[in-house]
């Protein structure tokens, strides 16, 4: 079984490699290589898969499911410039792509040890109502 | 190839289990547990699998599938408090996981003897915009 | 100028006036008269008028709006049974439009001190995806 | 990882088989049958496979996937009469399921020889609000 | 207060005067005018005004306002072909503005004797996801 | 009869008065006075009002409205940063309110010689899904 939870961040980014010039850098990214940075309302939907206990019915507490996304997620990102304040998009351009595999590897490491028979099964990112990314891990396994 | 309708039922519902205390159950299940009930605009999409017919290019008659759905699951459960008026959650409580599982049931009764080379392939339920539950019916398998 | 915030809450009711039989109820309410109660998620969308601050560019800091608005209607509201729970709907009737209006009353009150020349103008109370109610005080003027 | 990105067309269809009588297609197809045709606003989910290449980031430039879902579906299918001026639909009835596998095979040409590495995944065609098909290409594997 | 539902309907049109040409149809209307039609998913919201009941706390009972669209709206646009089946669009061009004005006339019929103090209020129509009319009957007053 | 299009875009800002400390600034805006800017998908609805032309069926030809909005809000304000890139937000703190109340006057401008017998009759502006701002030109008149 499949439970997912929602939630959003505001935030900026630029998608500009540090060490290509501005040149190719509009080449290859076009307007979303402006290095003022533009921003978006991402909307992030995140998927376990479990068995529901068989005394509580539930796979887990969604209660504890939002705390961590908030410490995780939601918190460092929010009305942040991903660029500027949000590690490793200092050094790896926040495609969303890139956005969605990090976040994997931040929630990742919380369920390692999590509730029993509970794994991190996909990540999908939305950067508009246009387009999203799924990552399920696949590169790491 | 997959096709997907939806439905929508409005339902009260309780989640605490009645053979544990009121202080025990709003430990775990938090406001949820409130034993007056709280209620969802519930929204559900069920898929089947199956090759559309060469003749009619139909992997079913969708009109038939709606009939299903109002049968088996909008007509029991919209206007209703489903811990007091829909088998099993007198006895089982209907956390989003259960009510999805027990709608996988009821449809999967449907589709046993249904169009040949259709199957129930995936039942998601919304219980508000942010949280959903995704059952395809693995543990019957 | 005006500024809306959105807001939601999930709550349960029963559409049925206490000093009615049973079949009254039901003649006149349908289903909705059901007295086990039945939920929804409400979505409440909440205007104010206002002249931006010239030094700030705010109408109001929608920090304090959405505090209000926790205060006076989501903690109040959520995860209750309307009739049950949360006064005057033990004697009045919780159709959409009495609880539209009870909202209107209880954010009235906290505006009438509030920032100057800020002033509460519209309440839209969703019951479902398909049915909202509009409500900015009429009877009271 | 999945990438994907929705488009939109508004066009018409009548499902019905030329070589059946009215009262034929009528009872299969029911009002969908009407031979003057009706319309919808359709929403195209198209997803793609690959691995976010190691320099941009990007499993593919999302602004060269717009330019083939235009070229390719929004172009030839917007605002047409899908049984009169878009093939096969004069021989093949324009169910859903029909639809979006004519999208597949339209789009599948253009990433047989595309970006190393990037596969066509999925096509998702919304033809309401409440019905949608996915098609992976199952057929032709 | 005001009360609002929707409703909707997939239906076929064509803008184009049949008195003028297929050219200067083309230049006025764009690919609207292709004379084979092309089709929406229209949405509908109706809104009526009234004081609610003392007693049912109701503007008005939502399943006579259904019945009524129903039967005035939806009944005879769905799966149809506006120009060709749905009067006065074979003399009148099916525009959004014009359809909207049609379901409000068809509609205010309604209310003329309807419901004492209840009245048509407003009448909006979405064509698609980003365009949408509105209209309160301003030229018959 | 009021006709409105909808239009979006990704930009950042960060609201926060030039002139202010940081602490002052935190203090007034909170998160979102961060210097580093965040983000958001923008979604604009642009109302005009007007009686449809006898002739044509419409209150104005939307793709010209399309142009409009493209030209004077879309390309400048798209993948910006508000306060660096876009005039006056270098000296205006751009808040939802000023942000709407510029693109107002941008529109507005458009419309004074535009056709006859259109106005700009109301520009709202989402931040987010959860906030958004109507803005109709009161105080210029």
């Amino acid at each position: 079984m499949l439970i997912t939870r929602k939630a959003g961040f505001s935030a900026s980014h630029c998608t500009a490699r540090p060490d290509w010039s501005a040149e190719r850098n509009a080449e290859v990214y076009g307007e979303s290589a402006n290095p003022h940075g533009h921003g978006h309302n991402y909307e992030l939907e995140v998927t376990l898969s479990g068995e529901p206990d068989p005394v509580t019915g539930m796979v887990m507490d969604l209660k504890e499911l939002k705390g961590i996304l908030n410490e995780e997620v939601v918190h460092p990102f929010d009305h942040r410039h991903l660029n500027h304040e949000v590690p490793p998009f200092d050094r790896v351009v926040p495609t969303t792509e890139n956005v969605a595999r990090e976040i994997w590897r931040r929630l990742a490491r919380r369920f390692q040890d999590g509730p029993p028979g509970v794994r991190l099964h996909n990540v999908r990112l939305w950067e508009t109502a246009d387009v999203y990314v799924d990552y399920g891990g696949e590169d790491e396994r």
